[in-house]
């Protein structure tokens, strides 16, 4: 069995624990909380759950831990702290700062002898591995992400910042006409309006104008200006009743012309019902990986682009090859 | 560059042929035919043309071959035969006799040293790594596949070898209500007839009884007796002229529910407007892969499960992590 540890217990630190219980080769080893230990409340009573800086003194505990912080501020910090002590797997998200989290954390890794695995998630992620096979396979083609629908963070976080306003949830949905389009091969020139649109829920404060923030909303530049926006008041009660779920998806299309003149086609789509629940299976895939790589002797840092798909599963190769060729 | 060599030039081979001038490392070698080199006519007429028994004494000039003929007859012979010379690339796709042929292939390849890629293509090959991920990630879970709309051959094949019909073409067509039961996660019980109909245009000699061609063909076990199928008379010149395409495609899903009960679902989806033109663009990007392989030092056989995202790409590790994370 494969001992995993869990760093990090929010709603990813908790997804991560429930795939552990659906993997045959994995066993929950500890949960490593910068709450207090009595304050942190594992599904199973018997989870050990350990001190944030005692985390070295479980090193030998653990085979593989899962990093489930947010990847803002924590995770550029975290990742290279603990691939001192352990060989690792994050979910960083931080697109534009992923080469610099990869120097980061591959400094740390090859320096101790670690294994560490990072933006492992959906994307970036298996969205990753999907814009690879296409632009591999297809050189002369595009690929395109559409997301949602689904709860976007980054612009929900900005709805709040809207004075006035007191709660909200913005949910990105694709343009079906857009991803007809790119199923053309006619997608390169389409706006982001065009894209995605952008639906506010807006719990706003008892006597502000509701006028002033639909129009910030709506003009609020690099978020909303550039999209079909509708924004919608309920009370706090409502959005929690209705807009409380975690479900999230999106697809990567990948249309190109072989040389022959033909078009052909690639279309990889997510439908989660809970992020962070399917964000901590992958998590708990890689720690599979990330183990067999210890194994093997490697050390540094790698992404799900460096892995083999036989190294995430716990099938053994001939298996493999014949019950998925 | 690498030296790109080609064995078997029909379609697929035409196929490779033409992936290759879209990659931007690669260079077509020369092409080994079993016809006569004054009969074999490449896209470019400087391409080299070899005398198939003559293999060896261009070994020195192909840094990869891949192997074009069919998974029927030829490639048992001819992936084990060539792997003493060439590292070697094929799309071997007769699903139940892979494991046969990959110890083959793996123990010539082995011998020799050098490396080998079996079954390279959609399926098997990208729709394998598919179900991988899908397995690996939500192992509470089921996959299905579906193939076309598109030109069964094996079909096809048998259409053909009823008395009276001298010429026939098969689409096999997924049920759109089974894609979206699977999609619910109501797939598992779901019939043959259920999941795929399929559509027979057939040239029958004239005075044939097509009343009992259409009954044989409707009632013939194995094939058509479990589907919905429809059987459309034309003649040859209709056939050549409306169903002459080479159009494939279908789709891998993966529906699971993580353990905090909530389901999610993967899709990946082709439309292919030529299959031996896609299939001939995973080859071309496979030999990338198997070229790395070998200037590591390794030999055997390997499959696409084997190889990392990036292997495959033309891209360098620290540009896909910028572009594709």
């Amino acid at each position: 069995m494969i001992r995993v540890g869990i760093a990090g217990y929010g709603n990813l630190g908790r997804g991560a624990e429930a795939a552990l219980t659906q993997q045959p080769d994995m066993v929950l080893a500890g949960i490593l909380s910068r709450r207090a230990p009595e304050e942190v409340r594992p599904a199973r009573g018997d989870t050990p759950v350990w001190r944030w800086e005692e985390a070295a003194a479980h090193a030998g505990e653990v085979d593989v831990l899962l990093l489930c912080s947010g990847s803002a501020q924590d995770l550029p910090e975290q990742t290279p702290a603990l691939a001192k002590y352990f060989h690792v797997v994050d979910s960083f998200d931080t697109h534009a700062a992923v080469p610099a989290h990869f120097a980061a954390v591959d400094a740390a890794a090859a320096e101790s002898g670690h294994v560490a695995l990072i933006s492992c998630g959906w994307d970036p992620g298996l969205f990753s591995v999907l814009r690879a096979y296409g632009g591999s396979v297809l050189p002369a083609g595009g690929g395109h992400t559409f997301w949602g629908p689904g709860v976007s963070q980054g612009h929900s976080e900005a709805l709040r910042r809207v004075d006035g306003v007191v709660d909200a949830r913005q949910y990105t949905v694709p343009m079906e006409e857009a991803l007809e389009a790119v199923r053309r091969g006619a997608g390169d020139d389409l706006t982001p309006r065009q894209r995605h649109r952008r639906i506010c829920y807006v719990v706003a404060r008892e006597g502000a104008d509701r006028a002033r923030i639909r129009r910030e909303i709506e003009t609020m530049p690099g978020y909303f200006a550039d999209y079909d926006t509708t924004v919608t008041f309920l009370t706090g009660e409502e959005l929690s009743a209705r807009h409380g779920g975690l479900s999230h998806g999106g697809c990567v299309l990948h249309t190109g012309e072989t040389a022959d003149g033909t078009r052909q086609h690639m279309e990889f789509r997510l439908a989660l019902g809970s992020n962070p629940a399917f964000t901590g299976a992958v998590l708990a895939a890689c720690a599979r990986a990330a183990y067999r790589l210890a194994l093997r002797g490697e050390s540094g840092c790698r992404t799900m682009l460096d892995l083999s798909p036989a190294l995430l599963s716990s099938r053994p190769p001939e298996e493999l090859r014949r019950a998925l060729l």
